[in-house]
């Protein structure tokens, strides 16, 4: 019998239809199954050890998209396989990103700041605008989906450049190569990163990097706050050099409750929400189901993780 | 000659023009000619008075799509033209409106009130909302566009119900009427007024009006204050009928700043912007260049509004 730790808590429903499909799998949400598990859907921090430990250990599906909390070097060295779960999150963070945006347009940034001031702040016009997003998988894409209802031009930077499946959002793809060495500014009004904690990505918009687009713009992080050095953000808001910055994600989360970045007049700082789902299990458990068929039939996985790229 | 009177104030630009193209008209800006000129573009409370008295004035272009705040009646006695600037603001009302809707659905409306805490908020699914949305204008189509893009049902009410330039938007058209004696409450997650101020709609929306809906919807108002009971909202909201409420428009503007409407846990205000243009001028003149050059030939005017309607 396969055992299987589910992490992620079913309802009573979602146990009863994976326990018909597979009669061949032991479903169990028992923790102190890490020892022996053989899948394990979902993660904890405190049973990292313990899951090292496991030999049966074969294969982790992730409850997130991002996967920079999870151990990938000890992974691939176990030959651990690694799923994520890419793509259940993206409508949702586009959804957050249109509302940033948006509240930047409408002028509601300002007027969250002075309630009770009856005044007429600065309105801009979205289809006058250009967004810069870093990062063209799913979640890039359906953002730029989003932006291009809006009016706005899209523009995407990866690690490849343009290819068939993009350019019906993006109007344009650069690499991040091409980007490190912009012959000229960029001119853009949003740039939105959803990079993923990597090493690659660690620190890369410093202030040079923050420098390749015209001053004026605002910037939106919905990826992973090691992305962003927080220092330079902000010496780059002081000199007025960004106009403002929407930020999800953190160096530090949960950000300390004393941080300049809750209480500063041109950031708007979220608590890592922009991918919730209303839905949570709903969505995961059919993925879940999918993926496990797919192993148990020795297929190849959704959404596995190239371990040494980190995503 | 034709005298015309700018009470917006045009660019340069913009005056060349006009002057290039009506070489039969006198083009001013200074406020004394309100009482000789036949044309108007704009409106000054404080020169009411002067403007009724003028014999030669024939007709008002407004600057805004209401015009509750223009001498209805005495146009009507003395025959003066009115039209309206229904149009140009539609796609930024629409815009503030999905910033509302997403601010309430990604549950960024809680997240600005706790400023500092690091905490999951609820988050609804906008795919499986329904807006109802009061007034099918040009106002009313280009809100429910955007609704339907985040994958919403679409209802509208207005006078006469659902007409073929309504299909593509509207799922369901109902007439005022038919809401007001509806057999069983509408189950919906946003209400979304635009209707005019006018003395049919003036305290539309009390108590029992707002409970034609099933309990745990949200109120949006972006048409006029006058046409929401504010007391009887508050009422709603302390027990809890009513989610939230979002409201660009007061029974009395400026809104006071100790208005508990600044302040309350469920309330979003702002001051009366959501159809802020950010190139005003730039949209405004070419309609009204159009409508005097159809003026000046005999030819309907567009956007005439109907004095005894209100609208």
């Amino acid at each position: 019998m396969i055992q299987v730790l589910l992490l992620v808590q079913p309802k009573k429903r979602q146990l009863e239809k994976l326990t018909k499909i597979f009669p061949q799998v032991v479903f169990t949400t028992d923790p102190s199954s890490a020892s022996t598990a053989e899948i394990v859907l979902g993660w904890r921090a405190e049973l990292k050890e313990v899951f090292l430990q496991n030999s049966n250990l074969k294969w982790v599906q992730a409850q997130s998209a991002g996967v920079d909390y999870l151990p990938l070097k000890e992974f691939a060295n176990k030959k651990i396989l690694l799923t994520n779960a890419s793509g259940l999150h993206s409508r949702y963070i586009a959804e957050t990103v249109t509302g940033y945006i948006l509240l930047e347009n409408r002028g509601l940034r300002k007027i969250i700041q002075h309630p009770g001031e009856w005044f007429e702040p600065e309105v801009l016009e979205s289809r006058e605008q250009t967004a810069l997003i870093f990062g063209t998988g799913k979640i890039g894409r359906e953002i730029g989906r989003y932006c291009r209802f809006l009016g706005m031009q899209v523009w995407g930077v990866n690690r490849h450049g343009m290819d068939d499946s993009l350019s019906d959002v993006f109007d344009h793809v650069i690499t991040l190569a091409d980007y490190q060495k912009l012959s000229k500014q960029l001119e853009i009004n949003f740039l939105i990163s959803v990079l993923p904690g990597t090493k690659a990505t660690a620190g890369f918009f410093d202030q040079k990097m923050l420098q390749q687009c015209q001053p004026g713009y605002t910037l939106i992080n919905v990826g992973r706050g090691s992305a962003v050095k927080e220092r330079d953000l902000l010496n780059l808001l002081k000199i007025d050099y960004l106009r403002s910055a929407y930020l999800d994600v953190f160096e530090h989360e949960p950000l300390s409750k004393d941080s300049i970045l809750w209480h500063h007049p041109r950031v708007f700082a979220t608590p890592h929400i922009s991918g919730l789902l209303p839905h949570f299990r709903q969505e995961l458990f059919p993925l879940f189901s999918d993926n496990l068929n797919r192993y148990l039939t020795n297929r190849s996985l959704r959404n596995l993780v190239d371990l040494s790229a980190g995503y």
